[in-house]
């Protein structure tokens, strides 16, 4: 997906909130904050919506040598997920529609995101997302598709979220294989995540090579895109991997919380909505 | 008040408002957008922090030729306050303590403020004014300042919030000299918003000379620096006016909602605060 105008002030307010989070002194801070909208002011019009938040990190990373300024959020995202698991497990098994309730808690968990919010309330989103009408609703064909499939590629998005896929990946009872970032991102999951996470014990954790916000393919490994080039069915958690796929032709469902005005845009729903639409 | 890294974000924000809002087209909005932030990678670190929205509302100006993007939303708030003015009118004649209503209900109509909001609730601001607890509260000095002063220097803020002004000063019955901006800046009242809002009725309206958001004595014209120097009594309303004032010595006191980050660290109260406050 291409940037557009409504990336700057969200592209800047991300910025502050990382310097901030990254431990820089004021003057560093400025100076980061510098970088990041001279960025800007050079970006070309065809560059893609990741691009200012990859270039964003990289100045961080340069200035203050930490590799993982989120390490702590993921952190305790993940132990806040896992404090809930149990709870969360009785609601599928007792729901009238275990699938449908896995997929919905699945897309409750993708309002962790320290990308596109400042801050964000689990409890509040789990309610709200087990009521709420999907926006796009492709569910009965994504549930087909998964009763069809033999494997499916399930490209993570955040940690914490982690929690909630493995809800579904165990309600779905089939072969998945769990993609992650090759290195830290944003709050975007990676293998030690998944893992924190209990995926290790339901999927096969595989890295796609990348660590970009969303799974933006031409950063992805060989290996990596030769099993989506290869797969059955995906499911895409999140925006970033929409703002990274919507374009490609595959046979891929996202599953995503609407929380910025570009991919609300995009997919012509509301901002807040929840969506489950096939490729 | 100096521009600070909290001030970033909001000025992208409120020039990407202001430039959907001056019928540009997108590839003009890109270029204005890129100025705008050129503004902020070139800015110094003691600017203050007007000096952002002066620039971005120079360069909308330059690129559209349109004096004032802000009439049709002044002219609307005006119209919507003047539609309370009877109701409020009783309000306060009917309250226990006319002054402190009076001046709770021209601090919420310090709500209309198209520079650190994208938009705002009138009603919900008149309701939640009237019971708020003050942050900083130095009403009893204020009233007996009044009580004292033969005359009183009050300087606007924004067009609509006229109207609550309007009923303060019909409350106090003092002289009272009405201090508009010279030329359109943001939503801030001009001569004709005062107008409109029925000022010229209840004081004599006089020009700061300046068309700065908030009434930076840097930018005001020589007559009506001799009457800021030579007031008894100044009543200051909104953060514009704060940001420009605060560190002004003069028999001051700032009525106002704390809308932002920057204003409220300097007030030393959260954001959403309502304040009356002495020099």
């Amino acid at each position: 997906m291409k940037f557009s105008l409504d990336c700057y002030p969200c592209a800047v307010r991300h910025a502050l909130w990382a310097v901030r989070r990254a431990g820089m002194n004021e003057e560093m801070q400025q100076r980061a904050l510098r970088w990041v909208l001279q960025g800007l002011v050079d970006m070309d019009a065809g560059d893609g919506s990741h691009s200012i938040m990859i270039q964003t990190h990289a100045i961080i990373r340069e200035m203050t040598g930490i590799e993982d300024i989120y390490c702590q959020e993921k952190t305790q995202a993940t132990q806040e997920a896992l404090s809930l698991y149990n709870q969360l497990k009785d609601m599928i098994s007792q729901s009238s529609d275990p699938f449908e309730t896995a997929v919905r808690l699945s897309i409750a968990g993708n309002i962790i995101d320290f990308g596109a919010l400042d801050g964000y309330d689990l409890n509040a989103s789990i309610e709200r997302v087990l009521q709420q009408p999907f926006a796009l609703n492709d569910l009965e064909d994504l549930r087909a598709a998964v009763e069809r499939a033999r494997e499916i590629l399930y490209l993570a998005d955040n940690a914490g979220e982690t929690v909630f896929d493995r809800l579904l990946i165990e309600t779905i009872q089939k072969k998945v294989v769990y993609a992650i970032k090759e290195a830290p991102i944003l709050n975007d999951a990676t293998r030690e995540d998944a893992l924190a996470a209990g995926l290790g014990e339901v999927a096969q954790i595989i890295s796609c090579g990348a660590c970009s916000p969303g799974t933006l393919l031409e950063y992805c490994s060989p290996e990596f895109r030769k099993r989506f080039d290869n797969a059955e069915l995906i499911i895409s958690k999140g925006m970033g991997n929409y703002e990274a796929l919507s374009d490609v032709r595959a046979p891929i469902f996202f599953l995503l919380q609407v929380k910025c005005d570009l991919v609300a845009g995009n997919l012509g729903v509301p901002k807040e909505s929840i969506v489950v639409t096939g490729n």
